[in-house]
Formats: C-alpha cells, sequence, structure tokens
C-alpha cells in the first residue's frame, strides 16, 4: 500500500507528466518508423482494433479490416512513401489519453513515373490500451504549404 | 474519506462514462451553435487560450488572438455559414481530455454571389479546463464527399 502510494504521487508531478508526453511522442515516432519500415503493416499494427482514419476527400474508416482496405492500394502505389514529424503533443491527466500533431510529407510518383510530393499536416488521437500501450483512435490529415 | 471513496467507484462505473461522452458531445453541439447565433465570437469562446486549428491548405495557428486573426476574413466573407454535426466522441478515464467527430458543411458565395457549398469532416480535441468546462485543444478539418 506504501509502493502504491508512492506511485500515485510520482504520477501527477509535473515531470512525470512530461515523460509522458515524450513517451507519446515517442509512440508518435515509433509509428513513422513502423511504417517507414513495413509499410501498410506498420500503419495498421499502430491503429486500436476499432481505430478510425479521416482520409482528405473520403468518409470515415472504421476499424484495422477497414483500414486495410482503403491503405493497401496506397501503399501499392509506384514509389508511394509517407512519412512524418510530431511537433507536439498534449494528454490528459492520467496519462491515457491524448493527442500529436505535426507535418508529414506524401511521396509517390504520377502514371508517366513522374516523382509528386504532397505537404501536409496531422492531428492523430491516442487512447492507452489495457496493456498499457498507445494506439491510435483517429488519424487525420490535410494539406499544409511547403516548409520554408 | 468514504464518500471520496464512493466517488471514485461512480466514476469508474460505465454509465457514468457514457454521460460523460454525451457531455462532451453536448459541448461540440453547444459549439456549433454559438457560431449559428455569434459567428466568430462564438467559434473563438470554445477554444481554449492555447487552442491550436489545423486549417486545410494554411500552417497551424495557435492561440485565440491567431486564431482571430485566420478566421476573422472568413466570418465576413458573403453569406459565410459553417455547420457541424457531431457523429461520436472518446474520452479518457478521468473524463478530461476527448475527441469529437462529424461532418460539417460550409456555405459562402463566390465573386459573382452564386452560392457555394463545401462538405467536410473534422476532429476536434478537447481538455477539461481548471473550472470544469470542456474547451477546443485542437480541431482539424478536411473535405469530404457529399452526404448521400
Amino acid at each position: 500500500m506504501r509502493l502504491l502510494g508512492i506511485a500515485v504521487v510520482l504520477a501527477v508531478l509535473p515531470g512525470a507528466a512530461a515523460d509522458q508526453r515524450q513517451a507519446l511522442l515517442q509512440a508518435d515516432r515509433d509509428f513513422c518508423q513502423a511504417v517507414v519500415e513495413k509499410g501498410l503493416e506498420g500503419w495498421l499494427f499502430w491503429f486500436a482494433e476499432d481505430g478510425k482514419m479521416f482520409p482528405d476527400g473520403a468518409g470515415i474508416v472504421t476499424g484495422k479490416a477497414a483500414i486495410r482496405e482503403r491503405m493497401a492500394p496506397i501503399f501499392a502505389r509506384p514509389e508511394y512513401s509517407i512519412r512524418w514529424k510530431a511537433l507536439g503533443a498534449d494528454i490528459s491527466g492520467a496519462s491515457d489519453f491524448g493527442y500529436t500533431y505535426g507535418t508529414s510529407v506524401i511521396k509517390s510518383a504520377d502514371k508517366d513515373g513522374k516523382p509528386v510530393t504532397r505537404y501536409g499536416k496531422y492531428v492523430t488521437v491516442w487512447k492507452k490500451q489495457a496493456d498499457g500501450t498507445w494506439r491510435v483512435v483517429a488519424d487525420m490529415g490535410n494539406t499544409a504549404p511547403p516548409p520554408k
């Protein structure tokens, strides 16, 4: 009980909150790295089972099976890649819910094989799962100006 | 101490969580109603002081002063209106952080006075403030197909 009491006190210290925000930002970076290494499978890994995607120009996509169906042809595009960089995060008091935001770069090739680059930004909403891991419950992006 | 214990138990009951999610959805509806009634001032009212907007096609806008600067000319457009309808929400265990999502309709007039309607969807991230009110910490929208 004494150990439990100490754990609760630590969890509400400002330093601990900053650590938790850093942990969420690391999850965002790990998500991106998984996509770099594994493409579609890396993308799917980081979504909660009932996670939602809000793709620009399309309707809401709910659940891993529907996200796979949506993203498989996109990841199969010639020279397709998506990379992003988190700029910040905010989390709930108990560090069980939060969001990250940042900028993204999507590259692919047009029908003539010419490289196409699109710049965007994103908001990703995360929920800590029963096993303590962060997973994406909502992911939305839109267009942004090219970086200066 | 016994009362505190009971309060903690109640806070984790599924029924209470559903009530809290309904309260967040109501905040989303109140936000829209404020914009119907008060335009720009209604928009600003619901943002946290350091809230962020992620407008489609533009950079990230941080804080109420910058949001006012961004949105004032938009709300001043001829026949401009923005309406939205929440479709769902999810919240943290302690009901201090959450998000809503839904569809939006933006109307305005082009330079010849002809009505223009744009359909979109949104993700809004909310954080409960020290006074117990929900305020927007992040708001992003993108385009969506017209409703069927």
